[in-house]
């Protein structure tokens, strides 16, 4: 049985019109690119193109300049926004967290065993306790205590650590903090939170209280990106769990961990490997 | 291999105490009568005990009046409120239908092989276009408009409807009309509906079409009973589906229909096989 | 809200080359046609390729004659298969059935409402049992009984009626007979049949009985082709549900027919829609 | 809100007999112990009945002593298995594994962070790989190598191992070795397995790439007891993954091991909160 080697993928997304596909997939037979698998879909509310390409370069290599040299004056024509991600790309990863830990050790182990095609660079905490957890993974951890005062200086050396570490991704890993409008600005489009609810319902603090309160027997995660409305950036994927009457609100928490950190994992996946695109304030993902 | 012949059913509640199983158990052992199954549970918040059992009589027969007269006092010492429900016991189910049709025909086919232990006396609907299913099944379709100025007079024509039925349970199938406080507070606690969201999310109309606007990536049902609070009774079970970019407002109708008659059919069910119990905002629900 | 019109779909395969898929999305450019949707997979074990794309032909129209005259040629240089499916193609299908009908129902009422876009044309059935659904949904309901000596001769008749009736699809709705092998090659890839196992577990009669024996705590539902090899053809789609202890061999039964009739739904679903590609003895899904 | 204190768990069996829940509830109102929960449930198939009671002792405290005392002769007579649990008691767990660390690294997680109530004091493998993991949580590793020839003799340290840690349960958490008939003998309902299939479909070696050349559309994990069958001990949970055409066998590897580290993880908890009973080759599995 042959060994799944990794394909190149081509991403892009522009209004729609006839052709938006054939001046993609022309290029490619062109450059003798085999292509392994494509979705594409159009989104006639939005008038969106989106399509995501796995594909294998010719036996001589493959030269990302040749590509965009050839390829970006078609791709401009169709008003074109377009992306390659090499096989052997790994988007460098800071994760933020609170005490929580539950969502961080599940990232670090995927990403330790090599089930996440990331580099974790950098753990941001607002709290210490997470130190030992980052330290046996050898990875830096900063501990950047924040109070209401100090938010916007606190988020300054934050954004500092992002640079640094020449950050790709941040995820909020149960980070528990409510970012300020600016900091919400900087990272729109590349940090993905994860709520521990199925949002919309149960916005806000103490979702598993408010659910137990209710009486629900299902509790759920959402992981979105990040935007400056509170809870409701684009959903990317979201999970959920039963739950019945002898579930005390302690249960619903120790039961909605699990679909989080699923959750989360399964939106970061998605991320990495250009399955999701923005479509406004909704998502397109393919083969998630 | 033995055929599963049905049980009695006993249920019970009352204020949480020590000697409330005992009370019930040592009077079934007294009787000879045979326990197969009990649950129990005891809400620490609520202080309310609630047991679910289910046994055979000895051989020589079951008399409810004995069961009655000789288990009213040892109950009333504890307060309890208690119902014995025989196998061959069928509820009057009134089912109450607008126009869709999904839930309708899944329960009327589970009334008719008999996977729902009910007997469907009659079909309410403030339109007319149900009436062939209706008839096919040999049940009395009563079409009642309803409008904003009609609303409480048709309401009476239900009511009188539901008691010439002798009806022990009312399904609102999908009758997409918001009841008067006084029709809900009459049908407190023995009208089942199903509501087209995982409620709290989408309350209200159009449930769907919310859900698409939100790009959500499931869609739910919840079953609950009726109260006077729109969409907010206590929760019986719900369902989840997941959904994708690729859907419509429509596909999501189409997919949520699937859970919901799946969930509205578990909720009657479980009613019908007294596992449900109010507690308060909450139910309990034993085997669900 | 714009409503979802449906579009046309061109599905197509063939062993593995560069210039595939621009072969297709080429053409599809030159005639204006609008790609909506593509889904295209190449299976590096078997080295062959399959594409599914949705398209809206120009609005001066769209002839198939033309589509073929000028494709033809092209897809022959490929060795490539390919089908057109016009958005107002309603498959003639005929449904076998013995005497549940579980299934039957859920087809007929899927039928009846548009959900599945199909035109049941034909019931065939060894037993009489289900003559008044059918009746009811005015299809024409064939009584064919069968026994081991008269079981060629039988299948004889069904063909004939197959045939009579322009069959596209025959769907096997718990059919409960062994084909010959002689049938199972004239259904071959135009057959669906329902297992009530989650193959390749518990093949041949009674797996609910099977699974209850064996302690499982989950029973599902197999959709696949027919072949020539017992519960062996090519896969479609599973589903499953959870089990437990206080289920009988008589509830895992009433607890997999839900599992049953919702999975040959989307497995029928799936073959209308034309999203399901034979690949060796598994089977390619777009958009399952 | 109170917080959830832990029950003291009182579990039995024995043949199924009129009295049998009365022996225990009658006791436990004398004893002033105050019920909490109760589930039974009398297996008509075996004859055997089963019991779970969580339950308070009275303020003044619960002597074990006084309980066994007052108790167990009245047990007696209906020829009772019985066993106490105290709310502070915590198992001590010998974790088997070979290279694969997704199940070790998810039992330790929860192991540390208190949502297994267990003590995991030893980790034995037949390599030295995960050797690291298990310093980090201050547990100690045995490295025992194994080959055809040394099978007894290791099987025979891992049993010293097991005594000298006073070890309460064995998880085989893919320790990827078949146990000699003596060791499963010795093992015989204290030690649990995961397989990773949906038993019994594909038994033995390699089950995911034996699913994936049946291009199955849903993979699996049963976690069971030891028996002296390969792969056919008594079932206590299953979990499913759907996976699709796109999925390659290390892909059906990767989407297993989820599945498997959760069933695993589950079937653990209900094996220490004393929810599992043997019946036959079958389990009883109270609130899974």
């Amino acid at each position: 049985m042959k060994s799944k080697t990794l394909p190149w993928i081509f991403t892009a997304s522009c209004p729609s019109l006839i052709g938006t596909v054939d001046v993609v997939t022309r290029y490619m037979a062109e450059a003798e690119n085999y292509i392994d698998e494509i979705h594409s879909f159009d989104d006639r509310e939005s008038g969106l193109f989106f399509i995501r390409i796995e594909f294998f370069p010719p036996n001589d290599g493959f030269s990302d300049a040749t590509f965009t040299e050839k390829f970006s004056s078609r791709a401009a024509e169709f008003d074109m926004t377009w992306e390659l991600t090499a096989p052997n790309h790994k988007p460098k990863v800071a994760i933020m967290v609170s005490k929580y830990d539950h969502c961080l050790n599940d990232l670090l182990y995927r990403f330790r065993t090599g089930q996440l095609n990331i580099d974790v660079t950098v753990i941001i905490s607002n709290h210490p306790d997470l130190e030992e957890l980052a330290k046996w993974h050898g990875i830096p951890y900063y501990h950047l205590p924040i109070t209401a005062e100090t938010k916007l200086e606190q988020e300054a050396k934050v954004r500092e650590l992002i640079e640094q570490y020449d950050t790709e991704l941040v995820v909020l890993a149960r980070y528990m903090q409510v970012l300020s409008p600016s900091m919400c600005e900087y990272l729109d489009g590349r940090a993905i939170n994860i709520h521990h609810s199925l949002l919309p319902g149960f916005k806000g603090a103490r979702p598993y209280h408010q659910a137990w309160e209710k009486g629900v027997k299902m509790v759920g995660a959402t992981a979105h990106y990040v935007n400056n409305d509170l809870d409701e950036g684009p959903i990317i994927t979201q999970g959920i769990q039963t739950v019945n009457h002898a579930h005390f609100p302690e249960d619903l928490v120790a039961k909605g961990q699990d679909i989080e950190r699923v959750t989360l994992f399964n939106a970061v996946k998605y991320h990495v490997e250009k399955r999701v695109f923005l479509n406004g304030k909704r998502t397109v993902v393919f083969g998630g």
